[in-house]
């Protein structure tokens, strides 16, 4: 990979890398159009990587779609899709971790013990790998897209990190692979996440700026939907993720499944 | 560093990196030369990084000669010389560090607590600021030369690690920057750590394969004199830097000077 990505770049192209799970929707597909529109060349990658994942996960089921990940990657006209096995990826005896102190801590980082430690040693393999000019990373894992623009900045990648709008369905949900876990009655549920933040980002248009009381509006909206249970949700800075700050973060559970979503509540809520 | 490392990439050249903290002798001049042999265009890095110097260590006063440093690499005909600043490598807000688990953890990994996540940190940001094809290293810190070839792999760095032998004064001891901290009784005391490794290679090669029994003619040489006090001495794999094995590592104090070397015991001893 790193040879073909040197050779592109000998010859004049730039790379851009879009870094997946599989189980690509047209979150992931808004990424790739973005990096096709900014680079001569695109790189995929396709990875479940089990370091990101806690023992109590479910990387065991986690969504597979290969074929049709490949179908879509090729209409989209990428250069190259990435697919390493977990074999290649650690082999025995591999023990380097990165970890990104600060903003990596609070909030996903409480949820999920060493989710952001296995998230930040992929994505700097993955840089090494491909060294590409700019990688692209939604704003719907609004942490994950701030631990990697530190981890860039921290290790002199060199790499120009882009972060894309969260794209949601016409309900609000954002797109995530794992709302395929969703049964029919949690997946009208779900809508109460996306229904918080908007309400949220409402109120503070029309005045409402006291970040405890939108908090409880949030909260509200989550306690009303019988089938949510949240996991945190606050309002925090868009680079520290601590209070105060005007960026709605929510962790909610339907039934089994994990749901995140995000807003910057000094921002309209789309749609 | 980077735009110019890849222009000359570009150009078919091919990039050697000897990374130093300064305060240049024989030993790092003997790496040099060596990259010089490999590669087409070779980048001194000179950088005393704080990160990998505990609070009670030497970091204030670890010896610098900038000078004569840049003037010794000069004729040693290399393309560039790395000097960074601290705030350069280590601005307000850089949270993100390095560790290898397994190698770095026992020895030097004990005794000095966080250096080698120092360590792994720097030489990660090196790689990426100048993305050398080959990288070079002294077997004297032969656990950081592990370390570091744990890291290059581990994350798909594509450099590849050279380590090049220890460079000894005539009585036997290993160059090494903090000799400069000897006084002349230390300094004659100081020839007591290679004289320790010595005579335990050539009991080795006179057939005394029992490690204990070769690891307690290590101590009684260095218990002999009395300015030396030994940290650790251990006979240990070298990979894993575990014991068993016939890599002789050790730590010693010369006064407030703390020394390492260390010697393959089933290797005869040099000169």
């Amino acid at each position: 990979m790193l040879e073909t990505s040197r050779r592109w770049r000998r010859e004049g192209d730039s790379v851009g890398l879009v870094p997946t799970m599989g189980a690509l929707h047209a979150g992931h597909m808004s990424l790739v159009e973005r990096a096709c529109q900014d680079n001569t060349k695109v790189v995929v990658s396709v990875f479940v990587n089990p370091l990101q994942f806690g023992p109590a996960e479910d990387l065991d089921r986690y969504p597979a779609t290969p074929q049709r990940d490949l179908d879509l990657l090729r209409s989209a006209g990428v250069a190259a899709v990435y697919m390493p096995s977990a074999e290649t990826m650690y082999p025995a005896g591999a023990t380097t971790r990165i970890q990104v102190h600060g903003v990596a801590e609070p909030l996903e980082g409480e949820a999920r013990p060493g989710h952001f430690e296995g998230v930040a040693t992929v994505v700097a393999k993955l840089f090494n790998a491909i060294e590409p000019d700019r990688a692209y990373f939604g704003q719907k894992d609004a942490q994950q897209a701030a631990v990697v623009k530190r981890l860039a900045r921290d290790l002199d990648t060199g790499v120009e990190v882009c972060i894309c709008p969260t794209v949601r369905e016409a309900d609000g949900l954002a797109l995530s692979s794992r709302n395929a876990y969703l049964g029919p009655e949690e997946r009208k549920a779900a809508a109460s996440i996306s229904a918080a933040l908007r309400r949220a980002a409402n109120s503070y248009g029309a005045g409402e700026h006291d970040l405890e009381r939108l908090r409880r509006e949030v909260l509200e909206v989550l306690e009303a939907e019988p089938l949510a249970r949240v996991d945190y949700a606050a309002l925090v800075d868009a680079e520290t993720f601590r209070p105060p700050g005007t960026l709605a973060v929510l962790a909610v559970r339907i039934g089994k499944t994990r749901l995140i979503d995000n807003h910057d509540l000094a921002q309209p809520f789309p749609g």
